[in-house]
């Protein structure tokens, strides 16, 4: 499976170049008989569109969804779906000044250090836009999670103050970052794989796998290395009236829990509460203000990136984050399947 | 792949229960020509092991490991490297009490839940000991890395300060986390496979599948979403005297970067400056005072957990967190073998 | 990793029903810097589409590949490669009276009985239609390996007694089978991983994989079960001026073979002389002669299978066996690179 | 994954050098609450030791498994069940003169030209003796399979006839192959995943990675390639009392067929009837008379193969035919669980 994929048993492989005819992605393995309607698509795509906020890049497509295979009558085949949009509002000769030098905060050189040669229209695969594959993906794991009723929801942190910031930052130039916190809800307790495919090594690997993502933290996360084990640990109650009670094994008592330190995660392994994570995202990198680099003989020269940029990403970035989760969750839900005989 | 073996071509399986007749690891994929030796897996091994200092337990077993294939007159062959660890010291009556209780804090009862049944005796698998099989494998990837030149180096964030609060806290039957700082030094820019494999998506699902870590950074990591781009950038530089030039593609200069915000890691690519992260361990859950959980038959019932258990186990899981790192990136270095022509 | 995808470093997946909107595939993990060309997709589409034989179907299609990422300025980024082809020539119409009825030596029944449902119009997924993909991927991987003159050619044995087989069942609307032999030349010796990923266990993997299949030798094959091991060995000679005596480890001597009863693998590994095997397909199930079988209520029902058919699939096959083996050499030569130090 | 491990959900590692301190395996995925003795380990293995009959080596060894993880109680944990043998009978002495000499037939000369290095004693990682980490895996997936009725037989083909040749062989220092054939019972209709997933597929590839085998056939195989569709096809009937009508999808009916010639499989998925196939193994290459190979310095030299050998290897390899094919059915039974919502 290369880098382009992802996922064990729910797989989504994207594809596509910034600016290159289309992107998209496959997803294999999703089970055969989920509703599935190209407006859902649709609709969630919309979401990773540039807002009418002032954080977002004017740059702003229709991103039609075409769905080309896996779906029969508006149910999944069990075979792969492959789903594309064409890219259409690109404009390459924004990115002509690219070609020749490395932006500062970008993957240009890094990747030209791996692969000799790169496509620098709009950052190539390299580009945010990248993303709509995921967000695609995304929506057909959604679909098959609302069957169990699992829901995901993502915000900004302190949304006005980031806003603010931002706007403010659009006239000089610059760039903000943010903090985007997830709540996944009506996860069954047990899903995850230890030991490396824990619940939220995979949430991890996901969320750090988005561009511009620097770190994650689960529950009360780097707060708790300051926590007692006696504050921190959430102390189990018999559970009340839930709706996964009947899908334990024989034997074992239902379990809640007194408060969620945890984030709903304990040894890899769901507990039945939500699941709670953060996600930071750097500021972007693309800004308007002059930067320096060097160009691609070595030698330093002042940049200047053109064309049309987010100044805060974090607000297109909610539907991925979800996306995202929803993937690792459709994932190790299937897998969880396997767990007993 | 099982949820037991982590890494594509360079995949460590780790298996054992905490009170099992054995426990270890199977390294498959290490490159043939390694020079290995028996006490380069003991000496990393005995890093893990309970120390001195007031924060540890004191159940200490030898961890002698011995090499059951692989190594051929002091090289790996190419062939796996099974290497395992007698349990010796395990006194599995101090966990009679745990049969019937869940701990808190603990993966216990979402263990029943998934599996149905589990093996209580000292945590069975979810045991820290489990950490046993990862140093192995990280002794393995060490020795492969090392003649690349490539170090790993992990300490505690505020050491001293950890070790005045685990002493006080032992007395109250209490426990600490902690925040482990991992620096890795040598690497060639270029690791990293996107979009899924980026080197920091590895490396955070990596630490998020050590037990009792909630929470990784890169760089800057949370601190970068109060930054502005033009602060959080790092500039291009031309480079110095790097090693890894010759090993660049044709045509390609050599960078260097002004400032490391990025932790050494942009487009989830190496960039040739040292990576760098921070990794947020919880308190430990085991704690000798008295807590509410319910039993299995879903009463409430306090319950003190006995045995020996770290006060923080942070000391010890800096070996542990190099371990996983250096999986990481012997299994990214071998992928990029193959990233071009 | 789904099941429509294959191959651990050059993986291809392959998507889209027969009478779907388009089909096609995605290469991950091609190397960058590979040469590239829609012409190359398209010739090799060419040789799977019917021929002017008698044979072949009379439904044709011009199948012209859309490149929609990966290739930039006429070589691959090291991205992933996503080819489509758009459905034209399909008449669903011919499948109406196949929605309740389970075609003979079809997966109709089989796949209802998997997924509870099915694309019933030309065989949905099932259909032979679905090589097509594998194709795009097999070019893509030639492209790649003509860089290391590894070369490719599948023939079908006895093609002329076929071809007047095949002639006189058209007539009674009958089908019939073959043999399709597969050489590679240019295969350095060391291809292949013990113990799972042998040359030979991935081939057969490959070539099974192929809907119309049921067996698969090498070398001698079958034949070589009545062979005494004194004949069946290959002897070892100093080998003359072969080109890959440079890449060899120090102090390891180049080897030729006085015979191939191996087929050019031996304990799993490519040994310097040609790959040669044999691919066993069935006659083509869609025959016009009624067949005994069930509809979708479960009684017993004649069945015609209207539609346009190969009476034998093997001259469309050839390209689809080499595809498959290109594929797989692909994956072991770049997988190979990781064998040492 | 690496080389050695084979299996998505249910994966089976092996390790091990014919005359290195042990060897084994690991098994991943298997469900929790598999009932598992170390007796069934053991009567597995004494299946695959040399017999009382005149075609098996004289090298016997006890071979006592040791189970050192994954079970608890006599029950599969779900956690990785990891199984050793220990290397007694070794002769390494025996092996002295190939320390320097390339054996016809064997991998000797292809590994090192992979890897730079091997294990001489033995055959290494090579030897026939690896299979006993297989039969592990198949035994610990027989225990599982058993619980839903699956089972396993396999036979020689013309055994007596192969029987009286290995006798005459003997004395001359000859060896000779044979045909194993390999019949699974109880599989429920719809395993296997398309479309590089197929059940056959996976027969397949785990067949050829057996280190004697050089071809496999399903139903009629080769045969069928003479037949006509007409023949060919097996008509479908309305089934009889099938003990899994209760588990197809709701509105499909119950199929049985009216013959086999597929051999149990279409289009890859199984169908409900006993699948079998047939496995080509060459003789084996250790053979008692002088052959020409080449040294390690490329100079042509005879050699003799001392050490115990099997004459004809199908007796011992039956159950190692039965392993893999029950390691390929548990993995396929647990993946078939994902296929429908």
């Amino acid at each position: 499976m290369g880098g382009n994929s992802f996922g064990k048993l729910f797989t989504v492989t994207t594809f596509g170049e910034s600016h290159g005819p289309a992107l998209g992605a496959v997803v294999d393995g999703c089970p055969a008989g989920v509703p599935l309607s190209r407006e859902e698509i649709r609709s969630e795509l919309a979401r990773r569109r540039p807002g009418g906020g002032g954080a977002s890049t004017t740059r702003s497509e229709a991103d039609e969804p075409e769905i080309l295979s896996g779906v029969f009558e508006g149910k999944t085949l069990g075979t792969p779906i492959a789903i594309i949009i064409r890219n259409a509002g690109a404009r390459s000769s924004d990115y002509d000044a690219l070609k020749d030098g490395y932006r500062p905060g970008h993957a240009d050189w890094c990747w030209e250090a791996k692969y000799g040669l790169r496509d620098h229209r709009g950052g190539g695969r390299t580009s945010g836009r990248e993303t709509a594959g995921r967000v695609i993906g995304g929506a057909v794991a959604k679909a098959f999670l609302v069957l169990s009723r699992i829901s995901f929801r993502a915000w900004l942190q302190n949304a006005e103050g980031v806003a603010d910031k931002a706007a403010a930052l659009r006239g000089e130039g610059d760039s903000v970052g943010g903090v985007v916190v997830c709540r996944v809800e009506g996860l069954p307790p047990g899903l995850g794989e230890p030991v490396f495919g824990k619940l939220d090594a995979a949430i991890a690997g996901a969320m750090l796998s988005i561009g511009a993502v620097k770190g994650v933290e689960f529950g009360a996360g780097f707060a708790a290395t300051d926590m007692r084990g006696s504050e921190h640990n959430d102390a189990l109650l018999p559970a009340g009236d839930v709706w996964w009670r009947k899908d334990l094994p024989p034997g074992v008592p239902a379990a809640s829990f007194a408060s969620n330190h945890s984030g709903g995660v304990l040894g890899g392994l769901s507990n039945g509460m939500p699941l709670e994570f953060k996600v930071a995202f750097k500021p972007v990198p693309s800004i308007g203000r002059e930067q320096k680099t060097i160009d691609r003989w070595g030698t330093p020269v002042p940049l200047t990136v053109r064309g049309r940029h987010d100044v805060c990403v974090c607000p297109r970035a909610l539907v991925v984050v979800e996306a995202m989760a929803a993937i690792v969750i459709a994932d190790l839900l299937l897998q969880n399947r396997a767990a007993r005989v």
